[in-house]
């Protein structure tokens, strides 16, 4: 484990200060029949309200609006199966900056409709027989334009993290003791930042990476004490949590910072999916709802009573067309 | 035009004061890509947060809560399409009330199942053949029940009026300047109640009932000056805002205070839905989805300039398999 790790507190404040009033502060939201199905207070962080449908713009921005004026004119490259291309492309269009954006040809075609709309060029590839990342590589190397890595980078950890600055002060004005926070876990970006914000202020809060079956790198990776891969052949639903191993930055931070993974199967997403139509009224993707699925399926530990858990939404952008299968039942 | 309305705004803040910390404070959200397709600043009140999710636990509660404690043991009697069903079986559930709600025996099959599972008894009706209010007044007068109405009642619309009150505070805290608020309308509960707290605060700010298209008989009796009524054989998918006519309480708040009727239909109820659920990421039941439907079409005015409409979603309580079909575009 690194003395240093990528981001400290300070790294998110910063961030929070330079996205103030340009992201959404998303809300915290409560529901009577959330707590009654986990026996216990439980707080939902709804990124599914942030630009683009996600989380991921918080990160993008903070990186984007740190690359130099003069480079600017070069553009940016990302890959991404959809949720950070619409955070990349969006935060560009508001910076100014052209974006190019490498996705799998497979990718829900709402991401890939999506980016383009957002003003970004996309570059399709084939997710099981090209590299995203050389592609990507060959790109930025060719136009001299900024690589913007999904998560393994300090600014893009940092934006993620000002959700956990959030949840802390939302939760203040909820009244609410939180004792633990699940959050979605992929690259580990999002709660390697969101953990790096909140054990900074609340120390004994524990965080839960959340990952779906076939994907679970990272609880393995906290078993083992290095980062392990997914086996090439796994399939989710989860499409925005498909990455094959924790990252070179993300994982001493969650390593140092996380109390635990927890893995959910797909029945147990739909569940969660179904029960956030029906009770929450709020649409999830599937890969936003793994947090959610595992405090409903019991997976989670239980909350010490009178506290609260706050389970993070991480994103909302879902075809139609399989969302209406899923809350259907079919 | 009576000289005195049935509220006043100090009614509103008894409610507000009454229902605080056991309604849900609802978030007042902005989107993007809502403003973009308004044209201008949009801020949605989001009721499918509510407790029962629609506003109508508010007015319930407010309702409850006001009958004597010796009078409690007897029970309440309500009829109810769904989402009041709903409302005064939550709260009669909080203050420990029996509950019997009325409801057609085409009503939507959650909020049948919902209302059941509060703990409320159903008693179901034929909505062609039969006639609610009778059979409730029966049950009431046969039980010494206190029949508690939808919306023409003081109390019902003092609680309504409590969204009014947050609309206004939090618009302020998103730095807003409102000039125009449209809301659903069926008996007009909900929209003279947010009226009243929002005129008494903010005169200048305009008001605009929404209906369905069959449904319009605010919008019409706002004309004509007296209450006029739809057509019996009118049918509309907004399964919330069936009553025939505007209420003898409601009413003459609703002539002194609103700006307007406007009128949308079901193709357009339709679009917003679908809008909600790509852009917002919010499950709206049709008859919640009028106002934004209203906005999205192009029908409802546009706000001056640096100025916002605020948007009120009134409620999500959508069967799934509707639901499906609508955001699949079948």
């Amino acid at each position: 484990m690194p003395d240093s790790l990528a981001i400290d507190a300070s790294d998110v404040r910063s961030a929070a200060d330079l996205i103030q009033g340009i992201a959404v502060r998303t809300p915290l939201l409560e529901y009577q029949p959330l707590n009654e199905a986990a026996g216990g207070r439980v707080l939902v962080k709804f990124e599914g309200a942030q630009h683009t449908g996600s989380f991921k713009f918080r990160g993008a921005y903070n990186r984007l609006a740190r690359i130099p004026k003069e480079a600017r004119a070069f553009g940016v490259v990302a890959w991404s199966s959809g949720n950070h291309a619409q955070g990349v492309a969006a935060a560009a269009k508001l910076l100014g900056i052209p974006a190019t954006i490498v996705m799998p040809a497979d990718a829900p075609s709402i991401k890939l409709e999506n980016t383009r709309a957002l003003g970004a060029e996309v570059v399709q590839y084939n997710r099981l027989t090209e590299s995203r990342e050389k592609i990507a590589r060959q790109l930025a190397n060719t136009r001299g334009a900024t690589l913007v890595p999904s998560f393994d980078d300090p600014f893009i950890i940092a934006g993620q993290g000002t959700i956990g600055l959030e949840i802390i002060d939302q939760a203040r004005q909820a009244q609410a003791k939180v004792t633990q926070v699940l959050v979605c876990c992929s690259g580990g970006g999002l709660i390697a930042g969101i953990a790096t914000a909140i054990k900074a202020a609340e120390p004994d809060i524990k965080l839960y990476a959340v990952e779906p079956d076939g994907f679970d790198d990272t609880a393995r990776s906290l078993i083992t004490g290095k980062r392990e891969t997914v086996a090439p052949q796994a399939t989710s639903i989860c499409d925005a949590l498909l990455t094959p191993s924790p990252g070179e930055l993300t994982f001493p931070i969650n390593q140092r910072l996380l109390a635990g993974g927890l893995v959910v199967i797909d029945d147990q997403v739909r569940a969660a999916m179904r029960f956030a139509f029906s009770k929450m009224k709020l649409v999830i993707e599937p890969g936003g709802a793994v947090a959610l699925a595992a405090l409903l399926a019991g997976i989670a530990p239980t909350a010490d009573e009178d506290c609260a858990t706050v389970v993070v939404i991480s994103g909302s952008n879902v075809d139609p067309v399989l969302y209406a299968e899923i809350i259907a039942g079919r």
